[in-house]
C-alpha cells in the first residue's frame, strides 16, 4: 500500500494513497525509506509560505530511499542502491546559474516545496538530484544528509581553519550540526542557546554551551579569546538579540556567517563592522560538493548523529510531529519511517 | 611666523601662533605645506566628537610637508624632502595589533584626533608614520594622498578584478576617490548621489552618475548588467536609504564595502544576504600598502585629482572651509595653503 501526507492549507494535513509517478527521461523513482522534518515544513504546515506552494502538497526533502525504478536515460544508478537527494532544481538559464551558483538559481525549484516531496511511500526525481550511500550507513543517518549539508556547506563558506575560535548562535538541529562539523573540522566551539533542552543536549555532545539570559556570552568568548573575540560566529537564531551580539563577539576582521532566515530585518551596527572591519556572509542550502562531504562524514561514523534523531514515527505521525516542534520543548530531529 | 587652529570646542576656532615641538627620539619635525580639510574634521568642529578630543586641539591629517629637523635614530629621510603622513600609531599590544591589524588598533592614536595635526606650521610625528613622495608631486595633489590611500584600501580589500560592475553610493569626496580608484582597477563604475553639484562633478569625470531621487538606480544596474546585479557596492553614504538599497543592486555572492561611518544602526534585509549569499565587508582607514599605491597613483598622474580641489585657502580660512562643507552646496575638497 502507498501513502502519502498531503498538506492542504494552514494546519491541514490528510493523508492518504499515494499516487506514484512513473519516471521519464532523466528521472527516478525513489522508495522513500525516512524522511526528517524540517523547520521549513513547520512554516509550511503554519500557512506562512501559503503563497509560494502548490496545494495540495507533499512536504518532506530530508529523506533516504532506494532506487525502485529508473526513467530513460539514467545511467550510474541500478535499481535497489541506497541514495539521498539533494533538492534542487536549478533553471540553468538565469545570471545566478550562468555565474554557477545553481544552489541559489533565482528560479529555484526546492523539491518538497516547489514540487512534491519525500513525505510519501514513492518520489519521483530528477536522477542529477540523487547521491548514492554506502551500503554500511543507516537509512536513519542518512535522512540527516540533507541538513548536515548545510552545515558542510555553512563551515565551508566560512573558510574554517585547525584552532578557530568559533561561536554559534542558536542550537536547534542546523545550530548543532554546524557546530559539529566546524568541531571536525578543527575549530573550539561554544553554543549559544537558550532552550534549556538544547542546551542540556549541546553538553552532552561535548560542547561549552552558553545560556546568554544566563551568563555574559561577551564575556565568555573575551576569557576564552584572550580579549580578541570570536574567528567566526555562525548566526542561526534569525533573532534582533542573536544580530546584535554577533558584532559584539568577533575579533577584527572576523566573519558573522548568517545561516538562519531573518522574517524581519534587524538592525545592525554597520558602525561596527566599519570599525573592526568585520566581515559577513549569507549561506543558503549546499552544493554538490557539500552533500559529497556529509555522506563522507556520515559514513565515517564522525559524528554522533543518533543522538540528534529525537524519535521516529510513522508517517501518519507527521502532524504530532509538528505539534512537538512547536512546543520545542524536548525536540530536536523527528525522523518518519516512510 | 608660525600658526596653528586651535579646536575648543562646538564651532570655536581660534588661529594663534603655533607651538613647535622639537622632535624626540624617532621623531621628525614637518613644515606643512598644505592640508585638506575632511568629514571628521567638521564633525568635530560640529562637537560631535568632544568625548573623545582633547581640547584645544589642532585638528588636520589630510596634508603634505617638507622635513624640517629629525630627531635622534631616525634614518631614511633628509631634511627638506618631500612627505606625506600616515597618521596612525598602534599601541603593537593588543589583539588587533598582535593579529597584524595595526591599522584598526584597539587603542589606536590618530594623529590630527586623538594628537595634534597638520593644521599648524610645524608639526613633529612619528617618523615611522612618514611616506616619501616623488620630488615632480605637488604639494596641492600630495595633500589628498591620505583620502586616496582610503580610497585604495577600500578597492584593494574588494578584491576589484577588471570588468567588475561596481556601485558607489555617495558622491563625496571619498566616494569620487573610490569610483576614481575602481574605475583605474578596470572596473565600470556608476556613482549615486543626491547633491546636484557632486552628480555633475561625477559626470565630468566622466562617471555614469545616478540621482536615485530622480530615476532608478536598481533598474539602471540590472539594465547595465543584464539583470545579474552588481558586483561590488561601495557604501559611501552612510544612510539608511543606501543600507537599503545596496542588497537590492548585488548579483548573488556579490559585496557590500561599507565605508561609511554609519551614526545610527541600520536596518538590513539579513534574509537578501542569506537568499543571494551576499557578502559585507567593513573596511576602514588604509595600511602602509595602500599609502604607497596611492602615492603611486597620484606620481603618476593616473587621477584626475586637480577636479576634486575646490579652493586653496589659507589657515585662517579654516572656519568658511567648514561652513562650505555645511552647505555641500558647491563644494568637493578645500585644501588650507599653511
Amino acid at each position: 500500500m502507498t501513502q502519502a501526507a498531503y498538506y492542504e492549507g494552514e494546519r491541514k494535513i490528510r493523508l492518504g494513497a499515494g499516487e506514484p509517478v512513473d519516471p521519464g527521461l532523466g528521472e527516478a523513482q525513489l522508495q522513500v525509506s525516512h524522511c526528517g522534518i524540517c523547520g521549513t515544513d513547520l512554516h509550511i504546515f503554519h500557512g506562512a509560505m501559503d503563497a509560494r506552494v502548490k496545494m495540495p502538497l507533499v512536504m518532506g526533502h530530508e529523506m533516504s530511499a532506494t532506487v525502485q525504478k529508473l526513467g530513460a536515460g539514467v545511467e550510474g544508478f541500478d535499481v535497489g542502491e541506497k541514495v539521498v537527494v539533494m533538492p534542487l532544481a536549478p533553471c540553468n538559464a538565469c545570471p545566478a546559474c550562468e555565474a554557477g551558483h545553481q544552489h541559489i538559481c533565482h528560479n529555484l525549484n526546492f523539491l518538497g516545496i516547489d514540487a512534491p516531496g519525500a513525505f510519501q511511500s514513492y518520489w519521483t526525481v530528477p536522477a542529477y538530484t540523487l547521491h548514492r550511500i554506502p551500503a554500511h550507513l543507516s537509512m536513519e543517518h542518512a535522512a540527516l544528509i540533507e541538513p548536515l549539508a548545510v552545515a558542510c556547506h555553512d563551515a565551508r563558506l566560512a573558510n574554517l581553519r585547525p584552532g578557530d575560535r568559533v561561536v554559534v548562535l542558536g542550537g536547534g538541529p542546523i545550530g548543532i550540526l554546524v557546530a559539529l562539523v566546524a568541531r571536525h573540522a578543527g575549530a573550539e566551539v561554544i553554543v549559544s542557546e537558550i532552550n534549556p533542552y538544547r542546551v542540556e543536549l549541546a553538553r552532552v555532545l561535548g560542547f561549552e554551551a552558553v545560556n546568554p539570559g544566563e551568563s555574559d556570552l561577551v564575556e565568555r568568548v573575551m576569557q576564552r579569546t584572550k580579549g580578541a573575540g570570536a574567528d567566526v560566529v555562525f548566526e542561526v537564531s534569525g533573532s534582533q538579540a542573536g544580530a546584535d551580539i554577533m558584532t559584539e563577539l568577533l575579533r577584527t576582521r572576523g566573519l558573522a556567517v548568517i545561516v538562519a532566515i531573518f522574517a524581519q530585518k534587524p538592525k545592525i551596527d554597520l558602525f561596527r563592522f566599519f570599525w573592526r572591519e568585520l566581515r559577513l556572509k549569507g549561506v543558503r542550502v549546499y552544493e554538490s560538493q557539500d552533500f559529497s562531504a556529509a555522506i563522507a562524514l556520515a559514513a565515517q561514523g564522525a559524528l554522533p548523529l543518533d543522538e540528534l534523531i529525537s524519535d521516529i514515527r510513522p508517517l501518519s505521525a507527521l502532524r504530532s510531529g509538528f505539534e512537538d516542534m512547536e512546543t520545542a520543548g524536548q525536540v530536536m530531529k523527528i525522523l518518519l519511517e516512510i
